[in-house]
């Protein structure tokens, strides 16, 4: 095959951590027989330094003629980056949401694992997390809150600000699908997350929520509360499978399950629209701290390249390589920094890169 | 001092640990030359069996005329309960919301303890939590994505639901003046949450929070977006003294550090309003599974008795008491079973109540 991927280094680590992922990826598509073109798209930062603003027309352009897309990070230090002048609602954030939109990328698939080899990283108690937990947090990014309008107005001298958070029944209805799909691959089970005892957007995602289940019927549903999720997340993350929710319940929650596995360096993610198109970026930030020393860890991103093989190419096997040599070089006791622990051997970003390659 | 408390025993276990907060207060009103006179309030199950509404207004008017409320849980058994009857928008949450506005209570404080003597019932490994952690969530009540106007229409056939969010300056300088205050009391440091990278509402409570900080030289104010703060509080809870933030945000962030303690049992809360007046409730719910059985745990009301007598009636001394009291139990080994541990002593409720009234 041959794919064209838009590269979004962006800021930070970003450019260190796309380079071990497209390593990866050649040696994939040599092993493989595949060929992956790369075209390299400003965003964030460096866009900021070349257009001056986070994100142009043209690249929104180039994006979508490629067959996906894979991003670094975006995001950097306050102290240095030149975002930092700009006023708050025209940061790099605002460059990550107008992608979003443009792309059409309304969900967006997170993973939480808890890896057995990097359970000392895990803050929670051995007895919770015994046998290991893996969840996927199905959380809708097109709309609500992030998407809604907005306004900060006077109002009889007060200074008043508001924004809305809005749901159409379309739009739950895309979003439930993509998550019922995905627990129909895994252990048949959706807990959907919201407010209902507060919001109407929440009692209408509850009831197109219980529409679209009528067509999975061996899918198990249930419907938790979201302060109930961030409870039960801590007590219990094993009962969770697929956690459909949305925009902003889902950004908190994801970050929550992310931490508890210790291990936010090792988590993928996925953007999908309704075709075979997705954008893939790991969880973790641009952590501008660490950002061109080599001690980064790459895997969040190359795992987020093997959910590219595996949701917009169909190259379920390829993704498995990719997934297998992870594992096995943890098993081997290969570690970036953020990861290690003792007894283990400590390596740098480049190489890690090279050994997950020389186990494809 | 002779003081009025409006008691709402409310649903499930309420009336059980509410039983045991008064007879506290009774020791502590012979010990130390107080009385407290208890008007029974109906809200909730029991105000829905009699007058087919969980909150009437006569019920609000007797709530005002009292120094304090004192409020067992709402909420009951879906299979069970009578309110599941009425359409969501009118159950007893719907009662709770509209107590909180009646009588303005838009300073929810939730503190966070982890007991030394109960660490065994955290979910977090003892390295995290090491030397303990106590924080405040200090979360606005009364406003944002609770009170605002919603709506559910058919637009072009879809039906579309919308919430809206909204803060004025001056709701967000009197909770931050509250968070400010309590933090002076306290470790002198503010955590403010927000989601201000997306959010007008958030942007504007940055803004106000910031001008509020100036008027408290001494606390160390710092910002913190919420997904990120979801992830602090798992990773390392003790950076924590007070967390001010919005509703819906606090309702998160305080059940997921609530979870933490291990033992939301214990955990008390108050909400307040501009006056001395305020309504104290423990933080979890009404466990409609085992009420009537005797064997709830009352030490959260029992310190939601003591935050009443702390903020409402500035008696410290008599505060202290019952919270030492309560320290001193849980040294002696007694234990109610959802905080029961090897080789401690099981009690019921009642007896819990005793104890607590014996070291008084
Ligand atoms: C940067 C920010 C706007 C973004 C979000 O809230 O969606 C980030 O937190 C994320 O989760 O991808
Ligand atoms: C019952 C519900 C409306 C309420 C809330 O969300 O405020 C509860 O979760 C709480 O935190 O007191």
């Amino acid at each position: 095959m041959k794919l064209k991927i838009g590269v979004i280094k962006g800021d930070g680590i970003g450019p260190e951590v796309v380079n071990e992922a497209m390593k990866v990826l050649d040696k994939v598509g040599v092993v493989y027989g595949h060929e992956f073109d790369y075209t390299q798209l400003l965003m964030g930062g460096a866009s900021i330094d070349t257009y001056g603003v986070p994100l142009t027309d043209e690249t929104i352009e180039l994006a979508k003629n490629s067959d996906a897309v894979l991003l670094g990070s975006i995001g950097g230090d306050a102290k240095t980056s030149p975002w930092y002048k700009l006023e708050p609602s025209k940061r790099p954030e605002a460059g990550l949401l107008k992608i979003r939109k443009a792309l059409n990328l309304f969900a967006n698939l997170r993973p939480a694992v808890l890896y057995d080899e990097l359970k000392g990283a895990c803050p929670l108690k051995e007895e919770i997390t015994e046998g290991g937990f893996d969840m996927m947090i199905m959380r809708e990014l097109t709309g609500g809150l992030y998407f809604g309008e907005r306004s900060t107005e006077e109002k009889n001298g007060v200074l008043t600000a508001t924004d809305s958070l809005t749901y159409t029944e379309d739009e739950i209805r895309r979003i439930a699908k993509r998550g019922f799909d995905i627990a129909m691959k895994r252990r048949k089970k959706v807990t959907s997350v919201d407010k209902a005892n507060v919001l109407d957007s929440s009692r209408l995602w509850r009831k197109v929520v219980e529409e679209v289940a009528k067509d999975y019927p061996e899918v198990t549903l249930e419907h938790m509360l979201v302060d109930n999720c961030a409870m039960q997340l801590v007590k219990n993350p094993r009962q969770f499978d697929v956690i459909l929710t949305e925009n902003m319940f889902g950004d908190i929650l994801s970050d929550e399950a992310s931490m508890m596995t210790g291990s936010i360096g090792m988590l993928a993610s996925a953007s999908l629209n309704e075709t075979k198109f997705g954008m893939y970026e790991p969880s973790g930030g641009s952590a501008p701290d660490i950002a061109g020393k080599g001690i980064a860890n790459p895997i969040a991103t190359i795992l987020s390249a093997a959910m590219m093989l595996r949701f917009s190419f169909d190259l379920d096997q390829e993704a498995d390589a990719i997934e297998n040599a992870v594992e096995n070089v943890l098993k081997d006791g290969y570690r970036t920094i953020d990861i290690m622990s003792e007894g283990k051997v400590q390596i740098g970003t480049a190489e890690m890169g090279n050994k997950i390659c020389s186990y494809i």
